[in-house]
């Protein structure tokens, strides 16, 4: 079965192609009753919009949605909610030289081998461009959240090998837009600035990690033994385009550390159960501990580079080399935060709604 | 809706507790036409069967598969295969202490939290016991992978800060057995016996990685955008109890090369197509490119430790200590290595299935 | 995928052939927090069970089950419920006949083209045996549903073309235990007993219509617009062996009526919303009324008879004839009752969970 | 969880609501290289298009299909594929009437209880606008079928009490679509044409049977023991809005058959296993036999009727009446043929991918 459909009770279908007529979303399970405009939508689709600084890609596009369904007098009304966004500013012309010289890095050559078929021109469903449906979903998912006093904020932890320094919720929440790498600690956010920009001259690219945070999840959230919530952040994470590697809580470093370290001691503070450390990330046994959710994806550096690159030629079945021209981020982090921080919404109101602390019908009673 | 099943095409939904009169596993979707018998569920099992040396816990159980249906005349009829284990060695005594006071990093509290009712002797639902249908879902996968060509093998490749030398395929086939911690790099095997021996004695616990790499996958295999093989990969190694994180390929190493250190470069090779690296870890844009899928999960050490800890009474609702008694693995990877085998083979089936490449009516034609 | 499981959010999953070592179902999504025993899914087992008058087959199985788990200290806790029957009157012998005969009306043909291999012992999977494991799941959900004040009544309504009269939801409670036939119009029902009695001895079968009544069901149950409440049910019973027909409220009757004979008015009765009639049998565009509902299945005659049949022999590819030996029911409907109400009760526990009238996590609250 | 998505490997998702901007439909499961354009889809709509006689709706829209995904040069991809159609001729003001007043046999009160809000602007998501969506997915499956030999051909069986007479299935093909009754026996097609018409000037409303027959469907189709390809059927028509009934084969006639007239018997017929008759109506334990299809809907009469009807006042808590005026077909099945249709080929397209009999990946092979 296609793959193209995410979560059990919140359930997005995302569809479209990065030069093809647009591409969008349906989410099926948004309880009726929740206010939202296009305005909600809008502003988390202008976080992820390419063309806004020197460390993503020119290509500009207004990325307006537009709402086709679901609402009725300003509220939702438990049926689907069908979103897109136009595609205007496609450059198709500058992809004919790939059609036969699969990109290294990327997924040119797995969907010629899955499929016989490629849309060529850019990635089709392969690019980033995939993505806003995802955000346009994730953002009625946050809005959802937000009425459950569940906050999400992402932001780059490390970006081309330099790492920010320890930030608060707030201190994220704060600053994390006020730099176009989206790290929260202004002072390293420059020197990525520096790092990305010199890359970009030289041809070349930097990954990172993206870090996300959800703020105010009740304990008991999550479907063991294979639904844990764990497992579905880190297939929602792991679904977005370059990311190679996820973590929770203390995540790889938990590899190296010893029991007494690991484990965080229960604590009653001020009546309340919480625990003294948050090494758990805030689950376990794949169940919600009712402390921060706090995870993380690494994220490959952007595979399309101006440097000469060895490939083959798929018609002659021979090697030959490529070039790849068009307009490409030098780093993908800065841009994957909103991304990050729909799926995570998704997962959190997928399982909100499955754990029954949403009421699936309405939220009008 | 509850988490007890995996897989869409090879479905299993497992059941049992730890202190429970059976734990067992249902195959759905098994084709028609293979032959199998217990002997083949029985060899994996015996691989994760406790009591096997002194880096395991000394509970000791038969663990004998009974397999209940679909199955005739030692051939799968494509009707679901029941198969169960019977407990039988569960000293529940042990664990009346635990009943009020959750036990760090373990899912006593979560479960509280969740369902109002916990079956508290041992970890119930959440206890490793759990993985015996996973291991006996995975050996009728793998058998049926292993009819296509492919073949997976897992190894512990760091336990306790001790790392493994990078290993063949085939090296890590025939060492990975010789050694408890189950390290095909047998010099650095005694040294991490050593290391987890000692901390034993201190009452402590280690964590590690475990390594899956599965040989033979064709080209073409996941389902974009979000059923994406990795993402699937992802969630099936996080679902598994004690794991933090997950990576495939360059995994979080990724996130400090630069793209022209990261991109595979396509190469043809003796008339096929290949690549001189494989940092991508055999999968691109979500799919499979036909080299190695190379995966990896990092785990937590053992919560159960035999140091006092701090926690809460739940009744009484104060601070308190625990010192957790009964018999516990001092680290989890060895044990966790055929169960991590397990879900990639489940993983690889399931995508066998959707895929095309595996006629999911019938073997026989 | 395969098709062994049934529903969203209380889901079953069965397995088990008629000649094999045992049958058994697997409950997810039972919430934690209700009390059951072994005794409360017996009862209804034992209301399906064969050899319990001379309308239905002389196998005699004991058919206790056994529950593996899912239940402590007498109540559920949230993980999936195992539980199963050892088979074990089953006389095989008397099947090898038919080996490469397929009888007319069963499903050896077919599962021969789908499967290429057959459990030729009696039906295999395609035995009534089958329903087993959805008796024991529904008298789970029947037990959830009656917490909720929501009660399902099955009877035989036609037999052999002989029709009971009206019959409240009550008189049939009470009666339908009282005769063989499961028809609460007692007089009717020894018409029915004759006529069946009659058509054994000439070695033929008779069809018939059982309805189910579930009252209490709240008003707005049923997930437009395909997982309609009347378009489960439709499936539910439709996957009951010999079921050729479903209809809900009116029915195929519906189809003769004008609109003014077919709507049902709105009426408000001692300030509460009602109808003044019941055509719609409770559901208006796929979600529940409030009023009660209504459905009835088709049943098609026992297609084992003692008449010689024409039929095929699958190895020599020729036409020839069979006599079927082995008992068997001459009518269905009488024992199909109690399947018929364990399907409805399992889409309706299944819709309550997925409409949030239950809380899916737990009762104890 | 909510039900706008049908189907599991040809997978739709459908929204949209009768007055809101537009209907539409993604099709996530298409294989990659079937040649279609906007002409395939557009072809089924124009045939469900109200507006196109005197016994149906005057409500007049163009319903222009858009494809904006999925198709390169002419061609599937595999990615999913979107449609919609934009509303145009919506006069929602004629509707301000029945915001507090819920119209018999509408689902207006189940939506209002379900939801708590309603798109009160017609039917909203429960109008028979809703269907556009399945007919243009369905257009895809048809199309998708027609490559493996799959034809499918609907009719009006019966109208407002008239029966046509039994007709073949080329027969069917060749008349269906010369009368806007669409019953292949034009004879009896003009006296439900003078039926419909006359019930029309009373204000009332006519119901009948829809018959949806498959030609070349392989044996071996569907998923016992729940996803039974009958059981499936069966959910896919009791899913159209004012579907009352469904029947296989012999259907509820088969309850009053004996067994020696109900079983089809095997024979060899020039060297092809077939059946000398076909009450099972091509399907047996759940599995296609290679035989017709035959399938059949009852329908009720349309519930919007110009006859005064008690109802309620939701406000007010009181009685009332109400008086529907509006655009309405005086009859459903004319326009109710080609979204059976699309339905019985939804169900076939997933069953042949799910059992293997279609390349889920590609055709270009």
């Amino acid at each position: 079965m296609a793959g193209n459909v995410f979560g059990q009770m919140f359930r997005i279908t995302t569809w479209g192609e990065s030069h093809g007529r647009a591409v969008g979303v349906v989410v099926d399970g948004l309880p009726a009753g929740l206010p939202f405009s296009e305005a909600d939508i809008q502003k988390e689709l202008d976080r992820r919009r390419p063309g806004q600084s020197e460390v993503s890609t020119p290509r500009r596009e207004a990325d307006r949605v537009e709402i086709l369904s679901g609402v009725f007098e300003g509220m939702s009304t438990g049926t689907p909610v069908s979103m897109l966004v136009w595609n205007s500013d496609a450059r198709s012309l500058a992809y004919d030289a790939i059609k036969d010289t699969p990109r290294p890095g990327h997924a040119d050559f797995t969907y010629i081998s899955r499929y016989g078929i490629r849309d060529h021109r850019g990635g089709g469903r392969s690019s980033a461009r995939e993505t806003i449906g995802r955000v346009a979903g994730g953002a009625l998912a946050r809005l959802l959240l937000s009425r459950f006093g569940i906050r999400i904020a992402g932001h780059v932890l490390e970006l081309g090998g330099i790492r920010a320094k320890p930030m608060s919720f707030d201190e994220i929440l704060e600053n994390v837009e006020k730099t176009p790498v989206r790290c929260a600690d202004l002072e390293v956010a420059n020197k990525m600035i520096e790092k990305v920009t010199a890359l970009r001259q030289e041809g070349d690219s930097a990954g990172g990690i993206v870090e996300v945070i959800a703020k105010g999840v009740p304990a008991g959230l999550g479907e063991p033994v294979f639904d844990r919530l764990d497992a579905d952040l880190a297939k929602s994470l792991m679904s977005i385009p370059a990311v190679k590697g996820f973590e929770i809580g203390a995540g790889f470093e938990a590899s190296h550390l010893l029991g007494s370290e690991m484990n965080d001691p229960f604590r009653m503070e001020e009546g309340k159960i919480t625990c003294s450390s948050n090494n758990a990330g805030g689950i376990l046994g794949g169940i919600s501990t009712g402390l921060d959710i706090i995870c993380r994806a690494a994220v490959k550096p952007t595979p399309s580079i101006g440097k000469v690159q060895q490939t083959i030629d798929l018609s002659a079945r021979e090697n030959t080399e490529i070039t790849i021209k068009g307009r490409h981020d030098p780093t993908i982090p800065p841009r994957m935060v909103p991304v990050a921080e729909a799926m995570v919404a998704l997962v959190l109101a997928d399982h909100m709604l499955r754990s029954g602390f949403i009421n699936p019908r309405t939220l009008l009673e």
